[in-house]
């Protein structure tokens, strides 16, 4: 799937993700309204109204971006509820052909993660009865416990042609109290970034890349540079952009030469753009997918300005 | 929670937490035969059994054991129908008096830390009304994004009597990858203890521990005694006894002095007891319970040999 990921932000010239992280405070009146009109505010009312919302911003950014990253926890918040609203919005995603990284920062190991391996980008075996069940094409894992927290997942990365992306330095500010000790003459998350180097060579792709991936923030351009350095064959994924901070011009070490090799996250930035005073003017309410469009395309225009 | 979870483990004079981590294997014939009969070897037919499966584990340890710690990854696996047996299990074992312990290992920033914290220990707010989703009494974390991504739990820790267990340092065998780093003179779990002893002082019970515990595996006795040296103040959650290898001697150092301070885990050493020739000859698979509840209080036992 990363050759897939690859081939798509070459054809559509965007290494845009759009972050599916609905809150009910970026919903439209009217899409809660309905919702809340058949299922009353309960955790199946706010569960629809995000679904409905997905839905209109998928079917608008579906020909611009080649992918979408849905935050599990912003689902898993409404319980088994919000779980079907993640799973249905990662079917309709794939049908409209997106590719669909689940933003589940997952990390357990052994028998565990062999679980949330089947569930996630595997199949689960109910007595015989192979089940694929999330479907989703990557999704995001934490390092903490080591490789035996991220061998499980191997299999499925290469039989079934899917993709992790393993957090090695993060966007947020707190990242360095853990991330930027010094190990042993290097920074942790360069140490991981080592390790991560190693585990990729068990699941390489067919153009230079490994099926394991990487978290990196554009928040921190010189460690980002550190990371690029260390992982020149590991693809990007790179938070931070737009509502945490980031420039495009910090993006530029987390690329490889010409633009290649990261993708990009924009969450609120685009999803709840029509809540921003540059889309206001053109957008009401009603055209808050439009919005979420205009906004994609201005985003891919402002990443083309640094990815030479 | 932290002080109901001293006062459970004092008066039953019993520091085991039973590990509800189900796999279809462990699963009597009898109950799957009646779960797939209903609902045929489905997500959901897989779900209902092992929800019944916890239940019948449930009413045989309830009151032997102070405390049930589910995995979410093996009803998450099941897709949404898994997750609501996981929610469906926390509920029946509150309501029969136990102390639930989720080891969900969820570890993001922010806004997504939040969701998660409303969602498990908090409340989820769907426009105004508030609803209690998952239930835990306390939730297992990662850390290695830092301490914005604990904080984002802090008011339900204390506001609604909940508490966390860190990973500090995990029971598997590659947890040394990252864990026994050596960070500046020390080693890394040494350094997130020391994180976790000033984060957890925003959280301290009225029984001189925080809210905020650690998870420090059992099959590392050497790390075990380095961490309570950092850590007196801290409740361990102590994976690693039984199937994975360690005794209960190796559990001495995870305890403060007269057995205080830790709750073990035991998961299919307990739940599929049935299975192990040692309990054979006196339970068949329809008593699959019943050996439960003689292997937690063989478990009891144990530990009471080594807490004085």
């Amino acid at each position: 799937m990363i050759d897939q990921l690859i081939d798509s932000i070459e054809k559509l010239q965007n290494p845009t993700v759009v972050g599916l992280d609905p809150r009910l405070g970026f919903i439209p009146g009217h899409i809660k309204e309905e919702a809340f009109d058949h299922h009353g505010k309960t955790l199946k009312g706010a569960s629809k109204a995000f679904y409905q919302f997905n839905r209109e911003i998928i079917d608008e950014i579906k020909d611009i971006v080649p992918a979408v990253k849905p935050q599990v926890a912003m689902y898993e918040q409404y319980g088994y509820e919000g779980i079907k609203a993640y799973m249905d919005t990662i079917e309709y995603a794939k049908d409209r052909g997106l590719i669909v990284i689940g933003d589940v920062k997952r990390g357990d190991i052994a028998s565990t993660a062999k679980a949330y391996s089947d569930g996630h980008i595997g199949l689960a075996d109910v007595e015989g009865e192979k089940i694929e069940v999330f479907k989703e094409d990557f999704i995001t894992l934490s390092p903490y416990l080591g490789y035996d927290s991220i061998e499980p997942y191997v299999t499925d990365l290469n039989q079934r042609n899917k993709g992790l992306f393993i957090l090695v330095k993060t966007s947020n500010p707190n990242s360095k109290e853990i991330q930027n000790l010094t190990v042993e003459g290097e920074l942790l998350y360069e140490r991981v970034a080592k390790l991560l180097k190693t585990w990729g060579e068990a699941a390489m792709g067919d153009l230079g890349y490994s099926r394991m991936g990487a978290v990196v923030g554009a928040t921190h351009p010189e460690d980002a540079k550190r990371v690029r350095g260390i992982l020149p064959n590991t693809f990007f994924l790179v938070p931070g952009y737009g509502a945490q901070g980031a420039t495009a011009e910090d993006l530029i070490p987390n690329f490889n030469k010409g633009g290649k090799g990261a993708i990009i996250n924009s969450s609120r930035g685009i999803i709840a753009a029509y809540k921003n005073e540059k889309y206001q003017k053109d957008f009401d309410s009603r055209d808050f997918a439009k919005a979420a469009r205009a906004a994609a395309l201005d985003m891919k225009k402002d990443l083309q300005r640094v990815m030479d």
